[in-house]
Formats: structure tokens, C-alpha cells, sequence
């Protein structure tokens, strides 16, 4: 089950460690002009090594297509494409190939197929991540077409909370700086706290802010597959994802219906739109034509530099300390990510409902 | 898209002012003895007007088999169910047919297919829920023939919170009281809160927790259908849920790896376990033998007693003042509605798990 | 997998001897019209009993709707419908209950399962496709109102064939006899020779001829999903079907490419279309806007009335005499259900090309 | 809809002409050996070029995998694998690049996606069928595994038939020819005539028939999901493909019952077998344990190089004389991925099956 979506679909294959990971995009409509700058801005943006604090490891992320686009544009036939694993360094890795390392998939793995690829995660390496941001960023080349914008950005690393709302931000500045925060001073006060962290060896978690606009009302299937459920499940595929939340979220659990309700209100175009979001655009499944608000929360890297007990593969007990390179934190990065998926959901639910529509 | 599921799947169907409601259950291993006790029982405790606390309306909801069961076990045939609604009372709503009402789905479906059921929520009511009761009910039956157990409970009512972890609960009393939460003293002081909100026309959010006990590790797969990705997908599907986390959450978003990480160990038994449980059970998309525990988040529900401001569908503007039968608040409800899509995800993921391994 | 469908989608349930079959239809575009009548009289064409020569088992279909209709229109919501059992004399079948009767489901069902419901075939009944029947009605009502229409009828019965091109033939006339065939004649000859098959004991197979009119050309996917690809799943679906054809089908086999390739030409009204119609509407796997036509085998009943030898569950050889009532030829009842789903297919892939086209 | 099989599934990708195509195998067991001289005979077998009579392009087809191996054996993650264009000649079809050849995709597919790629058939070419063959040819590696095997040969080309039945025949020969028939001397006759057609600058159509060996009982899906449905599917999306049969297909429309019944009786291994076989191994949907023999009828090749009317995309009407290098007849290339596609179908209902028996 490594596709994703219904209409608009990908299939993503390879491991962090193999020869190349890559993917086939199915079901993109056909004619759609292929930016390639674009991509390549969005995998950069996804990629290691792009900042101080990230990881070390240099992927230059180099995507090679090899079928659907014809002339520049898409022909409506599956798009596949490659990216080459070039500094593997499995090396890094040999030392603990019967180590369990804790936090990560190895264990779980073994388990589940038998086998393991000691290569460094191989399949559930974050590397996998680069596959949805080139299926991703073409869904956000369709949207934008049609009028619709995605961004993410990062608003929470560690305790430091970006608290403005995203109305109040200009998410232009997001990509300026490496913390991916649009609030430079509170993105300079994560980035040292990542700092920090990256120093005591160890990692911190964070949230990513997401923000659909544009979006037609009406999009969203009325029982299992409302907008924000499938978002919720998009969102927490993504490696290192542990919550999800739209509009109020958690703190919905806590307010009152007179408080949380969103009045309707005519627009000055005439518009039916509600006076306040706290639905964050989603109501009883289905968008309303207000922006679509979501967050997701990620935990801290399971990679670190200290002493850590876990088991091998024969069941001993051992001490295991980690050497190797890898993020502090992997929020700023998922930034991009996010952004893809929820372009992939959105795109495929506005092919729904185009096909129900005679 | 009114089906859940890949392997276990079960298609929904009716509206709330209908004739009935059902569902029709597919894939269901042969040879499950049909326990109805227990069916009708989960039904019951879903249903509203089941407490002094709930809406009045009264669903005897009698589920009435039509196939799939043959001398009392399933036949591996689809199991197709009806629940006919007989208290409807749709004269209620004829009052406001032209009125979105604020934060429900009437103007959503309007937009999307073009009409709507003024008839109380027609398909998006959450009477549906009792359509993954019934299925969910079953798929725990069958999880219970492999030792599987799945619990949910109220964990959070407004701003009251139950803070003792699950582990030191006795889950047996979840059910004895009406607010569903298995601390006596906790859940009185709910009902108050939801007494008091009542009193005031108004509504309240909650949380409930779940946990899936006595799974076997290697369930979930690799990447975009993680297993707590699937879950999430089906607790956000659930009527006027708005988060959902698995394992530490979005508490994880401000915490270290030296922290979060879940140290391996070998228990008594000779197996690998985890000395912590910050994952939730799930590592890398997939289970690790532990307690999978997640948390779900439901908003105040939209039927509140106080005048609102609205709009029609002639797009009028006009003040609106509910008259009806409701709930303060629908989080005790939720709890075997929780129950039952995570039973129907774990039983569709083992299915998916036998398929793969020769 | 008792759903048939991607978009245009239906669920069927039921037994021939429990309480009820019905179905789920969900995708159905809202604000369709249900003509009634009109399903009702594909549900009479279908069911045993309608003429002399069937079989004499009463079923009066009625067919409920249960949900998905509001106002006499659809609202988008699932379609559930159910059809009662009344005449069900499951005693005809208890003498039989241990023995598996040669070329039934009896034997393949009990291995499947483990179990088998002997009381008369229980899903593998053709009582099934009465589902069949309803959900490609109302997709016949979705296509009608598009201007495309769907007609089927017997092209051969045993060793009579009707060779006059469906071109020359008032298809106006199939329903006008019982065993519908629109060449009076033929259809006398036919019917003779299902009188003298019955008086003997035994049943004959035969051939259905469908043709899809009116299509527009670009409906089918590129590779798998070809148009006569899913058409020929669907058709090969239904009891008793042992192959299908696309236009010239196994002749083509013996044909060169200079007879079989049709010329292009532009029409009067300016549109591109072929000269002749070798290829049965469908090249590539895409509709071209010619007529599709095709044509389906069914074997002849397994239900004889002479002794044959088989086994029981518990491996003892025996000599078994049926007694019972059946038809001695099923085609002519398959006639309506050829045309439901051959609606239900093209519905299907008219929606998938909507959703692709911005 | 790029995508064959449910749980056992294969995502085709590429152009004729384009880079490259190749697919991703998702959902195949881990732990499998990969005989790779096992899949190059395969390939090679379906490549033209392999004998006198078949076009003249040589295509090394060299596929490479990217994914999903390690260490020889399959590791459960997406295997990707890519065969890339070499001799690619794009020249010889830019001077038909406006043309709409007569019984080819180019006028279905411009009109369903808006663009036609004028570089010989783009997505539509048989060359996808390599494709199908990597992926099929690891699904009889799992079968192979399981003692079931796949087989399938020439059994008419033109009016010349192999009308000894396949129990008869030495199956070891079907490879040794370039006709793939196992009878010598059919298989000269056949050749032969291939010959003559080829020299009249013309193209003959062919039966293939499929044989599937020690298939367990039980396997196919009770209602649209049956064995024969899901193999006439796979079949019927072969390129070419115009018709299918399983057991006495369409000859069995004129037979009687009492002839085409098979009766079951005991083996001398305790096992539950049918005298006869007019089945073709599938009673209800379902194995019966027995040989499924199955075939498929081919049409003639389009491209014929006798001069043809067609219109071109500005609707002129023009005479055309075709260029190139093609076969005289597809059927003895087409054996190899008749093979694949029956070797997907019953490891997908192996699985299928497996995941539904607790």
C-alpha cells in the first residue's frame, strides 16, 4: 500500500540506502504546464544539509523524469520520476545492523517483513519524504492553475510557540530563513534553540501550521472520507507525525458551542462566508469556502548522540550510542512536506467532485 | 465514498430523518459466532437518551440482520443490517428548512450536491454513527476470538481533565456511569459541567482516549498507511472530532529525544518490549507490541439554545433560535463510536498482514 | 469484494433463501429523477416465472428503497434498497443439504468458507443479480438523461443464432416475447427449442448481444482499465457467463488487418467516425463514438433433471436426481442484466473522465 | 487507473518512445528468491525482434531495479524497476504526426486527453506490455513457490487451429519456436502463414491459450470479483485483446447442461475432483482445484503497410501508406504476457484468500 489518494494517485518506492527512491504519479490531469523550478525549490526546501543545524549529509535531490510529460506539459499519462541516492555512506550504518535502535523502525520492521535493511531505515528513512514533495509540488502546480494556494510553515519548536494568528503573518518570509518560521524573531529564538539541542546531542520536536486558500466550498465526501479525515491521515503518514488537528483542534474540547459556533454572514461579493473559522473551513466534512487551517505536531528525532539501552536481533541487551549525522530537528524540514500532502488531498477532492457533478 | 476499509470494509447508508439507516458489512472471516448481547449493548451506550444528560429523542435502534449470518456465525457473506428510525419527528425541522444553521452541515451539502435534507441532518447527523457501531461491534467480536481488546473513555470534559493514566484505571467501570469516564469521582464532576451547560442552552467539547491491548507488533504498513495514519483517518471521521493524537501527541512537540525515546528491553517472557511507551505503540507506521493508545478531540456540539445570527439559502440574513432535542455534549456518546472504528482498523490491518506473509 | 465499481459503485448482500438481497449504490450523481416504473419492469424481465418457460419459483422483487432518494429525486447520499424473500421453499433443498451438485457453487463455496448455506445456493444464486438489476437501472436513468442508451438481447440459443447485424433488427421489439430476441422467428424457433430442452430434463446455454449507443469517444482508461477490459470483468461477472467478445472478438482471430482495420471518415455533421465498426466502438481501450458492441456466453444451467453421480461433504460417491424448479435456459432473464451493467461500466468511466478533465 | 491487482498490485509507467517505461511492484511478499535469468527469458521472450518474422526493432529490454531488493530476495518494500529506450527512431513517425491511423489509439486518445504523443503510440504501444511481464514474472516466482505454475501457447493463427487439447500436449515445447505453439508441426503451418501475410504487407490475428496448474480450491471472490471475471479483466486489457473464454467458453452457449455438467467423484488421493473439466477449473467464481484453462483471442495488428483512408486532426481526409517496422502478428509475443497477467491474477485471490481465513 504505497499509493496514495484516489483520483489524483502516487506510488512511491525505494530506500534511503538502495540505488534511488522515486515515485509514479497517476490520474494528474493532462496539459498542465511542468515547472521545474519550482520542484526543484520545493525538494531543496525538504533536503538535508541545507541549513547549519540540519544534518550534514548532502542529498542533492536531483529529480529525473521519465514518462507524462511531453513538450513541457503533462500528457494525462503516469508521471514517474527518480531521484538517485548518491552520498549513501552505508557504512555509517554497518556498526549496529543487529541493533534495534530505539524510536526508530528497525525493530518493528524486522518484525513485520522478516528482514531489515540495516542501511540506514532503508524504507522508513524520512528520505521518502522527497517522493511527496515532487507528487506534491506537481498537485500544487494544478491548484495554483485553479486559483488555490497551500503554505505551511513552522510554528512551534520545542516550548517556543509562534502565537499570531496566520492571518497576522506574511508566510512569504517562510522560506527566508531556515527555521521556516515567517516570524523572524521568533524563528531566530527556535533556531537557537535547535542550536542548543543539536549541542547537548540530543533532538526536540515541533509543529507544522498549515493553510489551504482559495478552496471552493463543497469539497469533502459526507461520512469516511470527510476533507479533514483524509487530511488527518495524509498528515500523520508523514514521518515523525504523532498529532493532528483542524480549525480550533484540542482546545475545541475545552470551549463551549456559543463559543466555537461560526456565524454566517453575506460578503460584501455576495458571498456566504462565516464571521469567525473556528471550524477552520471544515464543516460536518465538507469545505465551506473559508481558508482551511490545520496542525500537526511532530516529535523529536529518535536519532541521538547519548547513551542509549535497547536490544539486537538475538535479544541481548546492550548500550548503544549513536554515531552518525542527523537533524536536531526535523520540523523545518517537513514544511515542504506538509504543503505537498495537503495539495494531494486537495486536488483529489476537487476530482471527486468534479466527477459527481453531471 | 460511503465505505471504511480495504479488507475489512463495511458501506453506510440512510439519513437521520429517513426511513432507516444500515450498513452492509464485507469481508468478515466465516465461522465468527455473532454475539447480539454485545451489539445491542455498544448500541445502547451510543445512543442518545440513554442518560438524564442526553437528548431526548428516543432511537430504540434494534438492528435487524438481513444476511451473512446463517445459524448464528458469519458466513463470509456480506452482512447487511437495517436500523429503522421510527421517533423522527421531522416537523421539528421544518421550521428552519431554508436556514444554514451555524456550524452544522446544512450549507456545506447545499453546496455540494445541490440540495439539502432539511429533515435534522439528513446523512451527516450523527445517527450514523450507529452504522459503525453495529459494524465496528463486530469487528471487535472478531478481534476478541485473537485476544485482541480495544477501550475507549472519556478523558476530558470542557476544561475538567482526567489525568491518570490509563494504566492505573480500572477500564471495567468506564460504563457505569453515564459520563463514561472510569474515575467516579471525575466523571461526577463532568456530569456537572454538563448539567450546568445545559441548564445554559448551551453545549461542550471533550476528549476520548482508546487503547488497543494485546496486539501483535508488525501491523501497519510502511508509509502512507501507517497504522496510526489509518486510525487517525478513522477518528477524524467521526462526527465533530477535531484532533486526534497518537502516543505522547502534540505533548510531543516540546519535549527532547532523550525524553521521548522508548528504550528496548526483554521482558520476562523472552519478548521485546519497550520500557516506556511515548510512541503509543506504533513506531514507523507500525505496531511494536505495546499498548497502542491514542486521543481524540471533539468540539461543543453546534445545536445550542441561544439566538444566533445566520443565513437562508435566498441569502437572507436572520437571527435563528433553536428549538429541539440535544445533547450538552456528545463525548460520552463518542466512546463506542471509538471503540468501533478502531476495532474495524486494527481487524483491517491484521487481515492485511496474513495477506502478505506466505 | 461484494462492491462492483470506482465511482459509479454498488454493494450487494443477501441470500437466495434469507431474508432479503439488496445493495448499496453509492457515487450516484444528485438531482437524478428515479423512474419507478422503469426499474421495476428491468426487474420483471429479469425474474423466474415471467414466462412459460421459466422457471415457476414466484419472486414479486419488490424492490424498497430504503435511503439516497428524497422528493423523488437523488440526493447524492448512498441508495440502499432491499428486496425480500418470500417464496423461498427451503425444503426443496434440505434433501440435498450434504451433497455438492455437479457444476454448482456447492463444493467451491464449502472450501472457500468452510460452510455452506444449502439452501439453495445461497449467494451464488442468480437470485443476486435482481441487485445487479436495480443499481444499473437508476445508472441507465443517469446515462438516459446524457442521451446514451443501453440495449441487450438473445443472439442465440443453443445451436439457433441470430446472424442479422444488430443494425438491421427493431431493437424496439426484445421485450415483446419471453425470450427476447428482437426477430420474431428466430425468437419462435428459440423458444422451441427451450420447450423441448425442458420436456427433456435438461438446459442449453446461449448468447447475449449488448450494444452501447450514443457514447462519447475518450471514455476508458490507457492500460488496464481499458473500456472492453472492464466491461468484459463486468459481464464475465455474472452467473453462468463463460466469455465475451468485443466487436469482431474471436473472429478477429481470423481476420488480416486489411479487413479488420476500420477507415476513419468525417460524417455529415462534420464529426470523425468510422466506416465500418470492426472494433466494437472501443480502440485502445478508449471509446471512439462508435457503437460498443459486444457479446457474452452463458453455459447452460447446472440444474438438470437426469441422475448424475457426485459426492457429499463426507466424501461418499451417490447417484443424485434434482427436484426442483429452474429454467431450462437463463439467457433470455440475462438480458436485463447485461444492460445494468453495461450502464453501471459506462457511468463509471463517464464520471472518471470528468474528474480528469479541468 | 495505471494500476493491476488489489493486494498483489503492479503501476505501470512510460512511453514508447519516451525515456524509458518500467512499474512499481507493491504488496509481493518478502523473502522471495528473484531468479533474474528467469525474467530476462521472459522479457526476451516478448520483445520483437526475437524471431525472423517480427519486427525488426531490437529492443535489449534491460530492466533494472531500483528498489525492493536485497541481498537476492525480495525485502515486502515496492520494487521499482526500469527498462529503458534505446532504439527509439522517434523519425519514423514524425511524418504521420497529424494522421489518425486507422485501428490505433492515436484519434480515441487525442481526444481524451487533449495532446496525442505522435512518437509511434506513446502509452498505448504494446511495448507496456514488458512491463506486465517483470511484474507477472515475479508473481510466478511466488507461485512457483507454492507449486502452482502458469502456462500458455499458441492455439490459432488465422484459420489454422492446435485443436489437440493442451492435456495432450508437450507444454516444455511451447518456447522452442518462434510461433510458441507446442506442436511442431501446427507450429510450421502457423509460421508459414505469418510468412505469406507478411509478405502481402498484412497481419493475421490468434488465439492464445492459459493454463494455471495446482491451483488450491477456493480461490475467487463469490460475486464481481470471481476468478474468470478478474482473469478476463486482465486479459482483455492486453493490447489487441478481443475476446475471452474460460473452460468451454462460448461453445458451451451450444450445449445442454447434461453434457457440460462436470461430475465430481473421489481421486485416488482422497481429493474432491470433477470427471470432466468444461468448468475450466471455476465453478461460482470459485477454483475448484482443477486446471483453469482459459483463452484469448488477439486481433490483427493495425499497422499494415497496404495504403488506408483516414481523416487527420484538422479533419481532412487523406490516403495512407504506413512505414515502418511491425510484426505480421502480435499472438506469439503476446504469450509471455498472457502468462504475467494470469500469474498476477491468482497470487492477488492467493492473498486475497489468505487474509480472510483466520
Amino acid at each position: 500500500m504505497n499509493t496514495f489518494g484516489r483520483l489524483f494517485r502516487f506510488t512511491s518506492f525505494g530506500e534511503s540506502h538502495g540505488k534511488a527512491i522515486g515515485g509514479v504519479i497517476d490520474g494528474c490531469p493532462s496539459g498542465i504546464e511542468i515547472d521545474y523550478d519550482f520542484i526543484t525549490e520545493q525538494l531543496k526546501r525538504r533536503r538535508p544539509g541545507a541549513s547549519k543545524i540540519a544534518s550534514l549529509r548532502k542529498e542533492p535531490d536531483e529529480v529525473e523524469f521519465l514518462s507524462g510529460i511531453f513538450e513541457g506539459k503533462t500528457t494525462g499519462a503516469p508521471i514517474a520520476f527518480v531521484i538517485y541516492n548518491r552520498d549513501q555512506r552505508s557504512k555509517d550504518y554497518e556498526t549496529f545492523r543487529d541493533i534495534f535502535r530505539p524510536s526508530h523502525g528497525d525493530y518493528t520492521y524486522y518484525v513485520k517483513y522478516g528482514n531489515v535493511d540495516y542501511r540506514g531505515g532503508g524504507r522508513y528513512s524520512a528520505r521518502e519524504t522527497a517522493v511527496r514533495v515532487v507528487a506534491g509540488s506537481i498537485a500544487m502546480l494544478v491548484l495554483k492553475h485553479l486559483g488555490i494556494t497551500v503554505n505551511a510553515y513552522v510554528s512551534q519548536v520545542g516550548d517556543i510557540k509562534l502565537d499570531i494568528p496566520y492571518s497576522e503573518l506574511d508566510l512569504s518570509l517562510t522560506y527566508t530563513n531556515d527555521v521556516r518560521c515567517p516570524d523572524t524573531a521568533v524563528a531566530n529564538r527556535m533556531y537557537e534553540l535547535m542550536h542548543d539541542v543539536k549541542t547537548r546531542g540530543d533532538t526536540v520536536g515541533g509543529v507544522v501550521t498549515g493553510i489551504i486558500r482559495n478552496l471552493p466550498a463543497g469539497l469533502g465526501e459526507p461520512v469516511y472520507d470527510k476533507f479533514h479525515a483524509r487530511l488527518s491521515y495524509a498528515m500523520m503518514s508523514i514521518n515523525a507525525a504523532r498529532g493532528f488537528e483542524i480549525g480550533e483542534g484540542f482546545s475545541a474540547a475545552a470551549m463551549y458551542g456559543s463559543q466555537h459556533n461560526d456565524a454566517f454572514y453575506i460578503n460584501e461579493d455576495g458571498q456566504i462566508r462565516t464571521l469567525t473559522n473556528h471550524s477552520g473551513g471544515v464543516q460536518a466534512g465538507i469545505t465551506n469556502g473559508m481558508d482551511v487551517v490545520f496542525r500537526v505536531a511532530f516529535k523529536p528525532v529518535a536519532t541521538i548522540f547519548k547513551p542509549q539501552q535497547t536490544v539486537t536481533r538475538n535479544k541481548k541487551t546492550v548500550e548503544f550510542v549513536y554515531k552518525g549525522r542527523h537533524d536536531p530537528c526535523v520540523v523545518p524540514r517537513a514544511v515542504p512536506v506538509v504543503e505537498a500532502m495537503a495539495a494531494a488531498v486537495t486536488l483529489d477532492f476537487l476530482m471527486l467532485q468534479r466527477a459527481v457533478r453531471l
